[in-house]
């Protein structure tokens, strides 16, 4: 299956939604044709309302159209590419460029113009991105909206903004709705992550108005907090930001599933790195409190295919971790302590998936230019981080010295940045020791 | 000379500029080869300085090497284009399009997300669109900043402002500087371009700032103005808007080179048109008060070209608007009038160049679906007034209810509105009542 | 006792609070002493600072001091009255006003010149209006606080500003903590009343900030409310405000108790109906759905002093009354309407306390010129409501054409203005028929 | 005549202008009859358009009547003291104060409620203020007006606003207009003066819209400046301001005529030496550059005066000074300098009305507690400074360490703070010589 056979397929309308597929297609077609600098907005709004009314099947076969109809001619491409080739020249250039184009991006940066035609096509994305395992040719609108939202929500674009209690209601009830990392129960819950000693920061771009991109939550704390509760606890005493040190970066979320695969995340930490450094001078530390959302899967799968005694004893330790109870037991909490603090620090700093950290989190932390600090037991003991990291947070440092030659490093050679406290952590745990092991006697042969 | 050439002939650094040039060059291909979203603005920053530090013959070298080296490859682009003819797969599409792209554009978005990017990256083109006819090879690179810059200043991005005496300094003493098609005479004739009885609008960006796009300027006026210089009259009574029931736009005014090429004209007339619609009821003709730029350049033409009588009585024509003070002189310039008038009327509705109208102003308006309506006699007597179009200038007038049949019908045949004045007055005009003539013979015969 | 005696008493200071108190009096008069326009504000912060770090008895002992010491001395006050008896000059004038002018007014207007000195002067009248009862020497404290504020908050330097969901958070927890005729209910209600169909007005003064003087809502409806219950449910489907026609003023909240007695109610109620009413042409009539709270006091009140078969009646009418569940009981719920409905006209539009309405809120809304409208059985079913009113509410309806003669016949002669069936039903009351017959007798006699 | 005769004076009126007076008059007795607060704006808003459109004989009339009619009742003011003398009770205070509080404060309070009426006001009383002289009996109508005033326009509800070339152009026109010090030659020099170098800060209420109180005009220098061209000069290069270490208040004018003797520029001084500390750390000195405006009105007064050998000098200094073109002239500057500038730092420093400075800006600076730095020969070369002050200018510090005392110190002794330059300057003047001169043979007898 191709996007020609599509073509092929949908040349003739069979019924009623296929019908309002074809208007619509035809409607997009008057928006390209017009030289549209010249067509006011009226085709523009036109045609997004009429996209917006498709329902159900009707949406399916227009989408469908989209992938197919408004794809680059082959034949013209391979006819420009083949004359570029042979002469390489601006003109040659400029043809192959616009012959291999999709109009599907010029029918977009069309529909953009439109009032609230950004939302509209963030939208789209996100509806198309939940079906493409069912629809695996619309994957080409997928890529061209991506490629037009990345330029248009371009760093330069944005603007950071403080969200504190004199933020409008109607930008704080969506902070209230997305935050998908530690759940905001209700206003009063956000009314204290909003207090003198936090702060809150999001990007946002003017087409998408009050609706946030991404926002980082942190929490000004005096000494590195191991500890997500603390910070959650909406009854927690407000600390006087004078007397703190560290800035405990402990939730940070995407607001746009119509932007998934669009990087964010990056700049809005080393902005607000370098403006809370500035406005704070006693800041010294900027540091995450992560979860290790792979640690149990990969302590279970190791533990299924481990042999011997090592994997006799990773089992136990998967079993000991069922068991409920444990962690307000002293005695068996730290009898898991000694063993899986190890096993985290070497998780997270050796296990890979290809080339690169098999935990997403370390992998976005560590890509960034952070380095991995330290482990901290019970550190989230909410259902779910017991369940996925036996309680486990880490801490993720940055520090601005270091930052440019740990993601240097990193991207060249996919080195990890780790303390020396997570180095000789990782020594102790059942895999490095058995490792070790294993060269000794070579040695000693 | 083509693309490739280019490359072969910069392959060794000869000198310092070359050694300048290259070094920005390797810079830029850094930015790139990184996975730039995770290397924050420091790479972007840099490059966007080393750029701007370029000097003379180091600025002419590194721009060789960034039409020349980040050009698409073009043997690949012949094979990603014959495989996406051979099988138009998604994947194939996606291989074709990351394939095609100048890594140029890739680039400029990087650049962009470092503070002032924007602003640098109009500049750039600015300064390339000026050395373009010494510098043939360097179309790409403004081809390359054209797309992105028409992606990035789309309408939907684009804010509407309105400009008044309210406005900040820093924004009125551009629009003195940039005021193209009449000059702005200092404040004093600013402020009163921004009395009650005055509009004035500018698009503004955000990436921008201060800066404008594009303004228009609009007197509110008492019947349809047909003469310029009262418009002009910084010490003209301030009409009560209550009276007023034309809207006249007097100057539009581009204010980037950078962005040429780039249309926000058609945009900022319409939606000023619907706001001052909504905005004063009484307000029911919507006009401009245009110059005819080309009309004596036309008439010198074809006095030339033109035999027997008629050329005759052309080119006295030409000779009696040649003499000075002829506008002064009631006799004379009420002969010219009954003459000059038909010409200029015919000259803007039917003389063209391919199919569209000869007159770039005319063009503009047209196309944009306002009707030709009327012509001013002496309705710009300024020396350039003159010189241009015998001292005329012309009314296009937008009606909102026409507007869309007429720009339909001048994209699909050319078809150009006039009014009933208009189409009686070129009829007179001495070339339409020869071809009346030359077709009677032949009927009667 | 009078503030003399006061003076007398406190001539030595006795204890810690007594000198707690005087050196707060004495700084206050080395603001006042020096020529405070050259002293900067340190000594305005210094002083301010001090009295709001008084506690408990060393308060007493201070507004002690502040009324008797800051007082006008009677000797001069007496002299220099005299003096303006006998030649009323300029001069004479000028020294009389200087003399009895209380020096606590120039000290608090010294306050006021501190940052948050407005805010905090409010306070200390809120404060002393509490304790008001036990210590009423300093009945001018209250006095000379209420002059200034009254005009420094002069409606000219209120800004009016519209409430809805783009208001930052910190102004909104305000109305839902000051709310007082129909308490909201958490952010989900608050959320509903400030809908697409509501609008929300308030007051405010540069000085206080964020904090609301006095808020109005209003609901958007198609025909004039009766019931509150409807309005107040935040699940209610969102009116399109094409389809309303009145604007149902329902709540009117005093926010400042310091600032009680200083009206600020009749000023928003114009304001609005005047905004509203240019902003949406289709409204028409403009009303309050308000309660009766003194209703059923006077009913209890009348039944236990009438005699005889009235007496009786009404005495009957306050036991069913008593009884619970009669809203629900239709035949009851009826018979009761027929005889209270009329007994509520007559109470609003007759009963009187001195000449003014003996009802607070009918006080207020016919002395700005409203006239009473209709009476709505069941218009308020909660436990106040129908304790306060036998759960009947009121229109009043603000019509601007007549609000100015209401007002004045107000004024003047107190007289009540009503609708027709107002003026029906009261005839029918009880008191209104024994009335009517006590005359008829009399008259056939 | 006093204000009583005036009555008598007007009972009857006698002509068209009388009538228009008691006509208005009429209607501020409504606005002040009606119980205000009930009456909306409708009353205060024609109440102010009829005063406002008194002309010429009529407004003179009104002011009359004004000051005659709503001036305190001498009787039942002395009916009031007296009883608040024989018992101080707060109901006799509170009558006592409402009884002698002229009821034109409460008129301009309900007139002030009207849009605009601020301005009004503040407009009125600069009329009444240039006409006082011929009609001293209006002294009460300024007096209440700048009773109100003053306390309207407390510091408290005073914004500061810095000023740059973002300000919008209404407000900037209005420094062009307003400055008073050193006349602003156009919108060239203005911009000169908002550079990156230079800061101007004023004060604004929002009653008075975009129009200033009053403004400062500093310049950040490296080094203290002597000589006011420099500053002024509107092509001198921008200094970088990290190279600046002082910043020179160069002028400082008061806007509203109508506010004469309500002051403002003590706290606008402070306020900005405070708020220009906190921004930039490398600013060490705060002082002024100002003009001495009584010197050589003192000089030539002394000169009369004097007897013997002294007079016979300073007449001939006077004679000196009065010859055009010494300031060019290398040896006579010089002499006159080794004359002129301890005579100035005598006159500064020494040289009394009552008990105060005889200079006027010494008094004001001295005053806020700044200290006498330094003496400029031909610190200012116009044609007034040398008329005024030989061309002299003087610094005044302001130290935030030493203002506090040295203001404490004038107020109580008069204490003139001055530098150690300035009294061994002033020690050498002829004056205090022969002061000296003259104890010495005593001290020796």
């Amino acid at each position: 299956v191709n996007l020609q056979t599509l073509i092929g397929f949908r040349s003739r309308p069979k019924d009623d939604a296929e019908r309002a597929a074809q208007q619509t297609l035809s409607l997009c077609r008057s928006l390209l044709s017009e030289r549209g600098e010249f067509s006011g907005l009226r085709l523009a709004k036109e045609c997004l309302a009429r996209w917006q009314s498709l329902q159900g099947e009707e949406l399916v076969r227009f989408l469908d159209l989209l992938a197919a109809k408004l794809s680059p001619d082959p034949e013209k491409s391979a006819e420009a590419a083949n004359a570029y080739r042979l002469d390489p020249s601006p003109v040659n250039l400029a043809r192959l460029i616009a012959v291999v184009e999709p109009l599907r991006q010029e029918l977009f940066r069309r529909l953009n113009a439109a009032p609230g035609g950004t939302k509209a096509l963030v939208s789209m994305r996100r509806y198309i991105l939940t079906q493409l395992d069912a629809h695996p040719l619309w994957a080409p609108i997928v890529a061209d909206l991506e490629h037009l939202l990345t330029s248009w929500l371009n760093r330069g674009f944005l603007s950071l903004q403080r969200i504190d209690w004199r933020t409008p209601a109607v930008v704080l009830e969506k902070l209230i709705q997305y935050e998908a990392v530690h759940e905001i129960q209700g206003w009063r819950d956000l009314r204290r992550r909003l207090e003198a000693d936090r702060r809150c920061y999001a990007f946002f771009h003017q087409a998408l108005g009050d609706d946030p991109i991404i926002f980082v939550e942190v929490a000004l704390t005096r000494g590195m907090s191991g500890k997500v509760q603390p910070l959650l606890n909406a009854d927690s005493p407000v600390l006087d930001i004078g007397a703190a040190n560290c800035a405990m970066f402990y939730s940070i979320t995407n607001c746009q599933e119509g932007l998934r695969g669009i990087p964010f995340g990056n700049f809005l930490i080393k902005q607000v790195v370098e403006d809370l450094g500035n406005e704070l001078q006693q800041i010294r530390t900027f540091a995450t409190v992560s979860p290790v959302p792979g640690f149990c899967a990969w302590l279970r799968s190791v533990a299924r295919t481990a042999k011997g005694d090592a994997g006799q004893r990773l089992t136990d330790l998967t079993l000991r971790l069922a068991e409920p109870g444990w962690p307000e037991d002293g005695k068996k909490s730290e009898l898991l302590k000694q063993e899986l603090e190890p096993l985290c620090a070497h998780y997270l700093s050796s296990v890979r998936q290809g080339q690169e950290p098999l935990d997403p989190v370390a992998r976005f932390h560590l890509r960034n230019g952070a380095r991995l600090e330290r482990v901290n037991w019970l550190g989230d003991t909410s259902p779910v981080g017991l369940q996925r990291s036996a309680g486990m947070m880490v801490n993720y440092v940055y520090r601005s010295a270091d930052v440019e030659r740990n993601h240097e490093l990193y991207m060249k050679e996919y080195h990890v940045a780790v303390s020396k406290q997570i180095a000789g952590l990782a020594k102790k745990s059942l895999p490095e020791r058995e490792e070790a092991q294993a060269k000794t006697p070579r040695r000693s042969a």
